[in-house]
């Protein structure tokens, strides 16, 4: 069993709970309210600015010079993802560029896009990346049971269908190829500390979606 | 007014809604549950270690010489007081060096601690110190307050009188007069950088007191 | 008078001392050695590796996401750069892949990689930039006089083609453009960081191409 | 064979050539001139200040909590040395605060420094400590050499012996230990990795023993 395929296993039963959240049972049978698909959308766009300046700082640690290429792209996509939200799915369900621009982080995104930053910057090349893997690998798994659970006349189809882009999947398995290469190579203490920091975003991961369903917001404010 | 001080007043509701969280008041009542101040302490102690590790790395970005012997300093303090915490209050109030080490981060110490590390790291200098002027300034305060209101008898009065160390409170002084230095020479758009800097660790040091009161754990686990 | 044009004034001698160098007057010429052109080669791709992740830092730490993209694309770009020097100039000129991995930093590239790479992880977003634009700009510039200078039958005519490559100077436009509007809106303090980085850059250009001339080595092997 | 001791095996030569270099020998035998020994004082202050800032990286990097005390505190002892130079031996040697002020790194000290910085904050941490190794070890044995042989009469007898301080070969003998331990966990790539650092850093220390006698500056004013 590969590294990934490691971690993967030991957070089967967080995966599973994360298949079953209200959030995607409803988002894949089209019954999600429109405001808490708005609301997942905003944080999202936050999230994936944080998550291409996170990349970058991987990308600036890669062990190899093909590493530098691979994440310094993913960075632009994840930046590039995010314009793309504007004018497409911001626009479609009304969310104007004001709209986004004074929606605030919410905690759940505050949490998740400190914690990437912080893995990334702070610690080794291996540990960085296995903080970034449950965003790629996740949220693709996800998204296929989503698609393929998806019902007819779903208002979210278009959203839905970006999940199955055979070329998001691509880049998910060059991803943890990297990643398995790099486990490989790696003393004990860097495995355990990759896994818990594979750990973390996957709890993250989890509760991005568990805060947009709840529609979340700082108790401090 | 200074420019802390207007950071001070910008968030004076916040400061007032801490000292009057029922963590603090059942501190300084001396009736806070025993659980709710072990839950504190340790969370407390995992929070100084990333604490001194932000400041060691705005020690590294610091504008003078000076500010590197400042910083360095705070974050050998901050590391020498979760020593200390170990062989004082843990022991006193029987938390094992095996509690501790098997009683992971809460959501609410994770969150701040990652903030705290992912600001120092990618931010400039000003808005690194921003982010950690709270957990100074504030604790100060609100120790100051519980140790004016504490009760005769209290269980928590060695701790308590902790709050009160005029070598605490020096330290302090000279980290806001830092930061006003700082501030003054800075750009506008490092000022507004600064002062989200600020209010997120003031947010989060609510919500850390909050989580200890609540003894919050993971939704994941 | 832009930031950046301030920036070419101040250090205009020493652009003419890099244009009136033996190294840069001889490939013109065609009449550079071989030796001198293989040397140099080999350590610009080893540079081309650092420049990628220096400029990958730059963007984890822009102030708009259109940086992210900015700066993760330039790193990109210039790997990508170095894997074609692999592929074309480097066999034409019978350099192998084990030449290359044998062939170590010399001082001069081991100094300006380190600089870059200290400047752009330590220092704030506009002193990063600064420190990454004679590379662009200088290069860009220098490969314009040689190209209009560069003689009937040249040897190296395929690789001074390269630089008159109009997607390259659209870049170097750009990196202007946001270098300038960092400059603006930065502090007197930054700016003058700013002047410092790109100073020590171009100084480190200039000693890049003595090196290669000189074909210099480590006087500690 | 421990790590260290390793290091130190395969890097005999070039700490043989350090001993023997003539700023050492001049210095034990008290004919330095003083222009060399004011000009090494100057980029030594320089020097400290951006160690004191790479080690302050290192401490924030700590695989444990006893280290961010160890590095942070070795940050600061770097910093109060350097402001003891100024109060004590520039002051003997007639170096006023703006002669030091005005004088420029010359390029071997902001090569070592850039170095050092590079490599703390990009690298791992078992790599920071390889690269900050030299300046601790290498700089004791030489001292301790210098100080040995140094002649009666000697007009740098007080500098030399600093060089002698027990506790400074503590403080050494503490890194050393700390280097041996995060090696022996480290996975084979990463202690090529130091070793490379340790090369590089002693590479670096020769060159700017040298640079000090050779009075040099850039050769770009």
């Amino acid at each position: 069993m590969s590294f990934c395929q490691g971690l993967w296993q030991a957070n089967q039963a967080l995966y599973q709970r994360t298949l079953d959240h209200p959030f995607n049972r409803e988002l894949a049978a089209g019954s999600l309210s429109v405001e808490r698909f708005r609301h997942y959308m905003i944080q999202d766009a936050h999230y994936l600015v944080a998550y291409g300046r996170a990349l970058a700082v991987a990308a600036a640690k890669a062990d190899q010079a093909e590493g530098v290429v691979q994440f310094a792209n993913a960075a632009n996509e994840a930046v590039v993802e995010e314009r793309k939200l504007h004018d497409g799915f911001m626009r479609d369900f009304g969310i104007s560029a004001q709209d986004f621009a004074t929606t605030p982080l919410t905690p759940a995104c505050h949490h998740y896009t400190s914690f990437l930053l912080a893995n990334s910057w702070s610690e080794s090349y291996p540990v960085a990346l296995a903080g970034l893997l449950p965003c790629f690998w996740i949220y693709a798994e996800v998204g296929r049971d989503i698609h393929a659970r998806s019902q007819p006349g779903n208002p979210y189809q278009a959203w839905v269908d970006t999940y199955a882009s055979e070329e998001f999947h691509a880049a998910v398995r060059a991803v943890i190829a990297t990643i398995d290469r790099v486990a490989d190579a790696a003393d004990s203490a860097t495995r355990t500390r990759m896994a818990e920091a594979y750990r973390y975003s996957a709890e993250l991961e989890w509760m991005f979606w568990d805060s947009a369903y709840q529609e979340s917001n700082w108790p401090t404010r």
